[in-house]
């Protein structure tokens, strides 16, 4: 018999996906709108891949404070442009340099470097734009904080801050520390402001209630989802995760396999998985789409 | 004996000038804060330098609806802030590959590509944080608005989507339309974000009242700084420009020079600095800094 729990949670997440990505294709500009090859190249870049795993933590953690759908559609896309973006400019020339994302030639390869510069900055744009827009569901000082909220986790004290350490550090042998502050950043920073921003769509009250747990829960999610991303890089093969695999030891760059060899790293990761449900334990069954997205976020292969 | 308005308005600007750079001088992290290259890099980019336009508008908007002096620092940072990212973007290898700006070797001459994308990144990021700031002085729903106003004045509908525009237009005889709508989103839409925000840090039935003039000022003077960009780019040289100079025939860039000759070029500047002051005429003496500015954008020499 299958778990009855367990396809609750795929039943969930599948319709959930579909919500997703019915609310980037509205709000994302339609190609024949000029200027028409830029918003082509946008959606290129957004549609039709990728795992939606920060706009499933944002539906999820909505659950928590009974956040209502309208305002999770805008703070799941904001976060998913958000992270659309940053894959852009990180797969370009003068950074990583690839060639292959969720399958497909990269936006600079189809589009040119230059488009493709232009297609990141304006997603980023209009993450906040929509998020901005949470104003027609919820206090104008719930949105304004939310947009605040998302700012920083992408900025130079979030996620644009950890690929300037990566950056820095190709070649360098680091600490688990460092590794770990990086990778809070660069990968867990956006997680925790997609957990925190699906709880801040609810009630403020219950938002406040959570609050401790859920941030202890983002952070350590986070960081399995590096070791996770760090464990395939060398176990999966282009195909499967739809990216180049093998990137990391190719570029020279520290890892969590890198650190501590393969099998310490697989068994960080199963570490994390139970510290994260810990930290979920609390908060009682309104937490249960958010664990089905930590195993799935721990035991995915791409 | 000198004309006293015009004396009030160049100690009023330059008062303006001073405090916004300690704005921008705040509110960008320290050097010494991780990732410290970065955020060299990043106050390597916005200070020190620039005319400050956008933030001198933002503040003489500001002026119309009595709006409090701490929502019009953030709103005249966070719009410098975009302009500055875009410059930096602007000026990489990919895009119009030039090495002086602000009389200064650009970012990524000084700290490579990689970093210099990050750093516009970055700064994108910190313009929607600083703004969404604003909640601290301006009702939350004000706040929220701000947002979405600069986020589509920066997107794919504005400074990005011109951009795009202006990419795909190198080489190709534009009318005096299409380059017009090209302006309209790659300059005027930003400076009219800038009077815009100035304006809605106030009374917010003063903003309503002043918006129609307000909206035509700012799509007229967006159009002025523009034309005269053009101009200013054929007659002056890179030291007084602090870039290079001739940059747009080189290129092949329609420019308004280009396409009706630098006396008609001229002649239309001077009839748009006309009609700016016409649009604001109906506004009173609480709009005579914005009039200043307006002379101070047409009479420019860099």
């Amino acid at each position: 018999m299958r778990d009855p729990v367990a396809t609750d949670f795929q039943t969930w997440a599948s319709a959930c996906a579909v919500r997703v990505e019915a609310a980037l294709e509205r709000w994302l500009p339609a190609s024949g709108v000029a200027p028409a090859r830029l918003h082509e190249a946008m959606r290129y870049a957004v549609l039709g891949g990728g795992k939606r795993v920060r706009p499933l933590l944002v539906h999820a953690a909505g659950g928590l404070t009974g956040a209502a759908p309208e305002a999770l559609d805008r703070a799941a896309c904001a976060v998913e442009l958000i992270h659309a973006y940053s894959l852009v400019h990180d797969d370009m020339p003068c950074m990583d340099d690839d060639v292959l994302r969720r399958g497909k030639p990269t936006v600079h390869v189809v589009y040119g470097e230059a488009l493709a510069m232009l297609v990141g900055d304006a997603l980023q744009a209009l993450a906040f734009e929509i998020l901005a827009g949470t104003i027609d569901s919820l206090e104008g000082a719930v949105a304004a904080r939310m947009v605040a909220d998302l700012a920083r986790a992408a900025g130079s004290l979030g996620m644009a801050g950890g690929q300037a350490i990566d950056l820095a550090s190709v070649g360098l042998p680091l600490s688990r520390t460092e590794l770990e502050s990086m990778h809070r950043l660069k990968t867990g920073a956006l997680l925790a402001a997609s957990v925190r921003l699906g709880a801040r769509c609810g009630d403020p009250r219950a938002f406040e209630t959570v609050q401790p747990e859920l941030e202890r829960f983002a952070q350590t999610i986070g960081l399995a989802f590096q070791v996770v991303d760090d464990v395939l890089d060398v176990e999966s093969d282009s195909v499967t995760l739809g990216k180049t695999a093998g990137k990391d030891s190719q570029h020279n760059k520290p890892t969590y396999v890198s650190l501590m060899g393969l099998a310490q790293a697989r068994a960080l990761a199963l570490n994390l998985h139970e510290q994260a449900h810990r930290c979920l334990a609390p908060l009682g069954p309104s937490a249960l789409r958010l664990a089905g997205l930590t195993d799935r976020i721990v035991h995915r292969s791409s």
